[in-house]
């Protein structure tokens, strides 16, 4: 291979795709967050839905006052609840999103206990509950259904879903310009 | 009077009253999110509703990762949304909770306007939205559509709704014992 003046190899024509996406979808595990940011913008700007992200809870400790309050002391807390709620169409929808580097299985890991209560009893009140899963290697997105993810963290040993069963089980989300993740028109399809 | 042995004179009946509604009622203003979250809390062990408090955003300026993440430089940022939302048989709840000292009219001043366009959206797309006011003085919670502060706050010069106006227009939420305040008995009411 060449050297490029930067040093650097030329961006394959995958990450190209990526960069297009202008959701920074290219730096995909760290811009996932910031895609979906985006694409709840949107929604309220084009007047489709209000779904906002919960801020990640913080436990403070020390708050100066002398000038203003200005936290010098804090800690950042679990979240015992999901990423994200809002109101779509009528419905109460609430959703956690997570990205993984992982090519072949969803780790259930870095889900609590907490969230499994809290979006089983979303679901028990009426509400729609899913998580966005991006496996940021294969540049995919799915929608899948948070019943499912509770079966399999309550009643099975698993410690991971496949990315195969999520393929099966779940929706891919495709991608778009604007939104980069435009996930309400999958939620149009599964829920509605 | 008397001198009792503690120097402090014996609760009045109304304090004693307060204090009895074992949620913090005593010490209102500041107790009376006290008081929501502890609702909340009753409502999710018995069952019967998921709502949440949104926590307050805080812009982090500095983290200290030299032992474990470590904010200590930050700063309180306005809430861009409501206090609360949840799901509540089938319907998505979004409200925003106020105690006031003032005696004759409830200030709109603390509302903002990006709180107003969230609230109006949420009724937009078939959500509930209402403000819980506390009068602190009166000791009466009073629960208020959302609607009509919107029009109150959009289309009149008034900088306040008065007390009067709050009892022909919103609904009183009696107080119990536990929960202290069950708005959702007056949610059934007012919305289903």
């Amino acid at each position: 291979m060449i050297n490029y003046p930067n040093g650097k190899a030329p961006l394959s024509i995958k990450t190209k795709k990526a960069t297009a996406l202008k959701g920074g979808l290219a730096n995909r595990g760290m811009n996932f967050e910031a895609a979906i940011n985006r694409a709840n913008a949107y929604y309220v700007a084009e007047n489709r839905a209000i779904i906002t992200k919960r801020p990640t809870p913080i436990r403070i400790v020390k708050v100066d006052y002398s000038h203003g309050a200005h936290i010098t002391d804090a800690y950042f807390e679990k979240q015992s609840t999901a990423d994200y709620n809002g109101v779509y169409r009528g419905k109460y929808l609430d959703f956690e999103t997570k990205s993984t580097q992982a090519k072949t299985s969803f780790p259930l890991a870095n889900i609590t206990a907490h969230q499994i209560a809290h979006l089983s009893g979303v679901i028990e009140h009426g509400g729609i509950a899913f998580f966005l899963i991006d496996f940021a290697v294969r540049q995919e997105i799915f929608l899948l259904d948070a019943s499912f993810v509770i079966e399999c963290y309550r009643f099975s040993n698993r410690r991971s879903i496949t990315y195969q069963t999520i393929k099966e089980k779940g929706f891919l989300v495709p991608e778009k310009i604007n939104p980069a993740i435009d996930y309400l028109a999958i939620v149009d399809q599964v829920y509605f």
